[in-house]
């Protein structure tokens, strides 16, 4: 049997997108919707506290386009977590408004194929756990889609000797490591957990970088022959000084 | 003609999956709520019984992502036991604050791969017997999935002889096996009655150990060349215990 | 050009799926739900009488999964005939508390692959007449699926000479008839009336018996080669008798 | 570059295909019904006026199966007249109790490649202009369906030289001719109009024809090798005479 | 690792397809409809006020066939900008009547495979920066489809070298621009954005140049060989002087 690539996991993740049904929110009071914005945001003081300690991160982003309204992505120590915040926003008067168009279940996974020979536990090495449990930038722009490594014909990666596998995944990493400084990219693995193998997300001040960088991916070998992708969600950043204007009729 | 596979064939089987609507749920009084509820736990109890009179079995998990809130996975000794079960359900008051989603129809199966020679009747082997009557464990988590054996081209499970099957599905089954102990799996057969060829319904007290399992299969020949998967379900055990935190509003 | 099959062609088909919206007929009164029972027993008592005089045949099923709750299977001298059925069931007050989810049109079928050289019409053959005019078996269980024959670089049945396909139908028609007695199989075709080339609909009393049909054919090559399959729907038979609990609340 | 096949094109088409929302017909008074059947009768009449002067011409089919209820096929020499009777039928009181289910926008087409070489204007030549700008056959029956032609690996139309087009189409042409008289074949283009390259509209008497065409074609080369199909749609004919019972409660 | 292509940016482009509601329409007075038609048109004249400042261009067309019913294609110097108008759109009145089917988003794109030597700044080229920030020609019709490069075995784009590829872009540029003055091109580029790699839109009077346009570049090897298409759009101008009748009951 051919050599399996390992990983090292760290928080849970779970990426939600909705639409807001604006009619219907149209249709409540201003001190309505004021009281469902407070609980809202109440929600995301909670998040922030639990991200303050160190234990989860969070994101929401506008999403550009009919895909969805907004999105969230939410990191945590365990599914359980993710699972009872997703239930406790159902829960809220907001979520009353919004219509579910996708989601995505996955952990934050670094895979082995860049890593050197060690005989340091990789847990707790500080640089490492830096990316296992990672505060999310809060970056002007988001771009999430899942992905697979195809598995057709002469084109199948999971039948490559890992020696292959691993020196194309370094040609991709130095085209990531380029991008430093302007392109924060957070893996997440799905095998198990979702419908595509892998979850990317992209964080940016300037949005043309995730184009530029995927692009430049595509003519990679590792991209070309064996990527496959699902949907591409852009979005750009909700703070709390654009929440009011987000939610303002 | 090629020389088929044959299988035991236990329980029948019917996944169920289901979103909440919370919306909805949320405008009935907490009596009515609770009623409801009572209803619901009713129905459980009922299954409580089926399942320690030895006549069945079955799950109840929350998932974890919208592609469903709440899912069943019920072992019946009859299809039209199932299909009861399953009309009773829709008829429950429940049921009306419940948005089908998915579902999945087969029975338990073990295949003559990894089967000696024997003159021994498999179904009075009481080994045999307790997979394909299985009490389902409760585990903390589940994942459920349905998936093709690949016919396509040069990669065709259906035209190789008997003995390369049976040699890739032993390296199959020892990485399975090498999960004893952490991931329980329960194989259900669908040809003739659903869109895929198999379910696969795994439990966990670690969900983590899905994803390695998996992902570690997926480099084995039988997944890497042969394997053809559906939609992926997680999820998080409902007890009495959380069932109640579950429900409330 | 190569040589086409030729076919028989007995009654057209019709197979219509519906969900049922259980919420709305739960708030019926029990009345209300008994005249609209009755109405739709006297269409199928009329459906009776139109098969006791030959002029056609019928099945009700009532399906297991969320795929749908009830199917019909009808058969008629004319693709009109179908379409007043339909739409006549479409005006009842049963129809307003059913959701279609799937139909398919087609007519009943033989292929001459299997045929011997003679000079008499087949359509006079009392033996013929028979398979296409067919009195709809009784039967526990039914299974509807839909199939193509594949046309993919290597994999094109139709060019394929006839020799090669004759004789692959003639094996593939000795699996089916090695199930005698245990599965009843109406095959109808549907290239110029719906998505797909084939619809096969099997009986059986043991509901087993379809997966254990359908998986050997896999292994033939006519299946294994050149068979692509759509959704795969199985249900249990609705009798007078046990219409009543089936619609009971 | 390879030489491209050239086109004539006639009048723009609109195929358009609805369910009837039967249960909110019903909730109707006769009288409503009538006065609602009466305007959708005087805008086919205004069709008819503009089919006897030549501007172009229609066909109104009752759909067989949960696709449609009812589908329009129009031509017209602009694409503005198709999009203006569509936004005319969509604010008719019968639309209110229509849902779209498909669509097909297209324009009459015929290829050159069995032209002869001739240096006549073909846009003059009566027999030419009488397949352009077709009037419809009253005929029992309809058949539709998308098309395209592969592109894939050695299956490639487009990359086939112009003599091995021609003379393929030419075998292909030779079957639809022995339909002579039973079925009537309009071809239109859709390339840079919809999702598919062709439409393909077939009418008969017998619906029988349809299957007997599209089967033997499937067999030419045209097809088994390089016919991509979309959904097939059949129906039979509403005429003033079965209007009334179509609608009838 | 293959050469990438580099590309020219220009402004970010939201493409937005919606159906309209018209039961839902009809049911308002005039009075109403006007108001809401008149702060639509208002809309469309601050649309107006930024194109005259040149920070941006619009397109609205009616649709034709099910798809839609109206779309608007969107041109603005940032992302951000392009989420407020469709956020501002979905406030508006109209929007409540209106149901949303499909949307694009992308960035106005120039590619370097036909771009000579040179050390000049591209974005000072006063020729290039009227491509990469077009005025939006008011053409009679709008013709939207978005397309990806094939990777497919033998069939992979993105691993041919950068020669064959610009020999292969400079043979099918010299199609598009044989239709210099008939048809005008906007290519978007939407890799990281969107589902597919790229948006085209066209613009042309006479609609039949799309279907010759598009059918003859499918006969060139990038678009026979390499060339997946998405769903395709095409639509009528809507003017100051037909929104009237557009929206009239």
């Amino acid at each position: 049997m051919n050599e399996a690539a390992k990983t090292l996991d760290g928080w849970y993740c779970l990426h939600d997108f909705r639409t807001i049904n604006w009619p219907a929110w149209k249709t409540l009071s201003s001190e309505e919707r004021q009281q469902i914005v407070n609980e809202f945001v109440t929600m995301l003081e909670k998040w922030d506290v639990t991200e303050k300690a160190g234990n989860g991160s969070h994101a929401v982003y506008s999403v550009v386009g009919q895909k969805a309204d907004i999105m969230f992505m939410l990191l945590r120590p365990t599914m359980e977590e993710l699972n009872e915040i997703e239930n406790a926003f159902n829960k809220t008067r907001f979520a009353e408004f919004t219509i579910p168009t996708y989601s995505y279940v996955s952990v934050v996974e670094l895979s082995n194929y860049m890593a050197g020979d060690s005989d340091e536990d990789p847990y707790q090495n500080p640089h490492v756990r830096s990316r296992l449990y990672p505060e999310l930038p809060k970056a002007n722009h988001i771009c999430f889609y899942p992905m697979d490594k195809r598995r057709d014909g002469d084109d199948n990666w999971y039948m490559l000797p890992m020696d292959s596998r691993r020196e194309m995944m370094r040609s991709h990493g130095m085209i990531g490591r380029s991008y430093a400084g302007k392109v924060k990219q957070v893996i997440t693995g799905s095998v198990g957990f979702d419908d595509w193998e892998w979850g990317v997300t992209l964080f940016a001040d300037d949005i043309l970088q995730f184009k530029k960088l995927v692009y430049e991916m595509r003519f990679d070998e590792v991209s070309a022959r064996f990527g496959e992708f699902g949907s591409f969600y852009v979005g750009n950043i909700l703070t709390e000084e654009n929440l009011p204007s987000f939610f303002h009729i």
